[in-house]
């Protein structure tokens, strides 16, 4: 990403506190942090601060060992450091007074940012209200800009040729546990060129497959066994996240074949019912009404869909009950599932971008359950 | 750990409220709360605390789909749930009200706790002050009971497995790189009962054993090599870490095998100077004054040693300055180094329990350079 794209997004920040959302934005190590200027750390008990003010521009404050990093990497001009011998709640009461945001003003902290943090902050601004910056940062990034929709275009695709390459194996997965196949998921990602998993590799086998949140276990791979494959890894700091029922050899149970058929018919309901200006809780009421026509109605046990971002579950949440109106650039994913307990479970997801007319798919690896499909 | 062994500790954090240091205690998922209550779950977006008053029980208040695992699995009686379709803030406001917390009392958060709780928490309780739990458990936790000392007993004996298996490699060794030395041990410490390695692997070969801090990367191990292998992984919630500086074929640089055994002697030195009573920056001294003997001085480039508990850093830090006198039961490690730019570096460390009248070594595996030295 460039740093323009990073400027642009702080700047649009800045509008929207100008908006009424407040007189100052102050981020620590955090998603939000990354989104405004590319910042890539966790969280640590040294005070690492962006002061953004309504009006003017940022400031950095670091730890002296960040500074050279800081000015070289990131599009803020103004970086301030402090080394471990000084005090540093002096160094933010020196940015604040600088900053000259008015004393009884509103601030708005990182949802995630320390008490550590907060109550120095508190203590150098004793009159000011406070608030949390997702107030500002959640509907920004909600809608995802350029240089993002490349980053999670990137981590679908690397999802798509995992995918593909799993089908190849067919009957070698015969016999191996259900971690050995996550183990081999994870590291074709990674190889692939996936920063991390975006989460646990799920790999439910046979009756596995029908308990949700059942990531993998010692179980091992059989014959017409269903296998549910949730996976995804992240690219230049964005998740790709993909999910395909599949059987690596021999013949599935019955019903089988007529519930993935349900399942799939679902998720194309679903996506084609993504366009700009349609609810958040249609696109869910798309999917599920063909599951329930199928009669499996009680089986779909979970949402249909969530946001898709810096954050694995963000906004928007495709759900029964959320009236938000789709947007151009908001992504998320589509995902129905039909669980029979004791017998298999079958879950597809693709994940779409919000266009000016529609929607694109952000994973085009083969939705059949025969590993030998070619769509 | 007991049941008994938590609620212990949570009496203690009471006692030392009651002492003067506040008149409530909120925890949220973190080392503390584990260190509480064996709770061992990473912060999220639901509301989940642990109410410790000066007076009376504590009061777990969590999200209805963790109520019957924190029921059955934690030793506080009360706990109180509150589902998705609830607010959360009128549940913290009623378990307030129940506590009978003075409304201008002083109240001790996590260190780390979100600003999305914490805001709610001074939103529940307008007129008190607040101030950081760390005032009351760093005491605690810097003093190790018998549960935690078996923890890192066997986090310590796993690293000497996996140290003395290392050695065994010998030649083998040879041409892998440092990714791939530290991709082998870091697969040795988990398949060996190891829940997750403590920190990042360092296998620093040749000139790369010379920069502290780095980790490994893809030089390959030559004949000769002297290599910083610094490691270890969690057992029970407590992580073990061991340095040993090896040659695993050949014959090492001039100046190595003096450098080592200057550094086994400042080891020891550091080791010997450990009782009850002394300061913590003796020991740095002791240690440092061996090194500086030999004319290294200048090559001993950080502190000696570090507290270890259930965070891998922690007090009590052996380093000049602090004056910090040992306690039985403080865990920390010993871990003189010299790097010598451009040709190797050597770093040795144990971890030790101070004792009644001097100190357990949690570490046993040989110190010797030669992959076939017996100590």
């Amino acid at each position: 990403m460039t740093e323009t794209a990073f400027e642009r997004r702080t700047r649009a920040c800045q509008q929207r506190l100008r908006d009424g959302a407040g007189d100052l934005a102050v981020l620590f190590p955090s998603r939000n942090l990354f989104y405004a200027t590319g910042f890539d750390e966790e969280p640590q008990e040294r005070h690492l601060f962006l002061f953004v003010p309504a009006e003017g521009d940022p400031t950095f404050l670091v730890p002296d060992l960040y500074g050279s990093q800081v000015e070289s990497e990131s599009w803020v001009e103004d970086v301030r450091t402090w080394s471990d011998g000084e005090d540093p709640v002096a160094a933010v009461e020196d940015v604040v007074a600088d900053l000259s945001v008015p004393a009884d003003g509103h601030v708005l902290v990182d949802d995630t940012m320390w008490a550590l943090f907060t109550q120095d902050l508190e203590a150098a601004l004793p009159d000011a209200s406070f608030g949390l910056a997702s107030v500002v940062f959640d509907e920004l990034r909600v809608r995802k800009d350029e240089a993002e929709l490349d980053a999670l275009r990137r981590a679908g695709q690397l999802a798509d040729e995992v995918s593909v390459a799993l089908r190849e194996l067919g009957e070698e997965v015969v016999g191996w546990t259900e971690a050995e196949l996550a183990a081999e998921i994870e590291s074709r990602l990674v190889s692939g060129g996936g920063e991390s998993v975006s989460f646990d590799v799920i790999a439910g086998s046979g009756p596995n497959g029908a308990m949700p949140h059942h990531t993998h276990g010692d179980r091992e791979i059989e014959r017409g066994d269903p296998v549910v494959l949730d996976f995804g890894a992240y690219v230049d700091g964005y998740p790709g996240d993909q999910t395909r029922t599949v059987v690596f050899a021999g013949e599935p149970p019955e019903r089988f074949a007529e519930v993935h058929g349900t399942v799939r018919e679902a998720l194309e309901a679903g996506v084609s019912a993504v366009e700009p200006g349609v609810t958040a809780e249609s696109v869910d009421r798309a999917a599920r009404e063909v599951i329930e026509d199928a009669g499996y109605g009680e089986r779909f046990v979970h949402r249909t869909g969530h946001g898709v971002g810096l954050d694995v579950h963000e906004p928007p949440y495709i759900v029964d009950g959320n009236g938000t109106e789709l947007e151009p650039g908001m992504v998320f994913s589509v995902e129905p599932g039909v669980y029979l307990d004791g017998e298999f479970g079958v879950r597809i997801e693709d994940l779409v971008v919000v266009t000016e007319d529609g929607c694109e798919r952000l994973n085009e690896s083969p939705h059949g359950w025969r590993v030998g499909d070619s769509e």
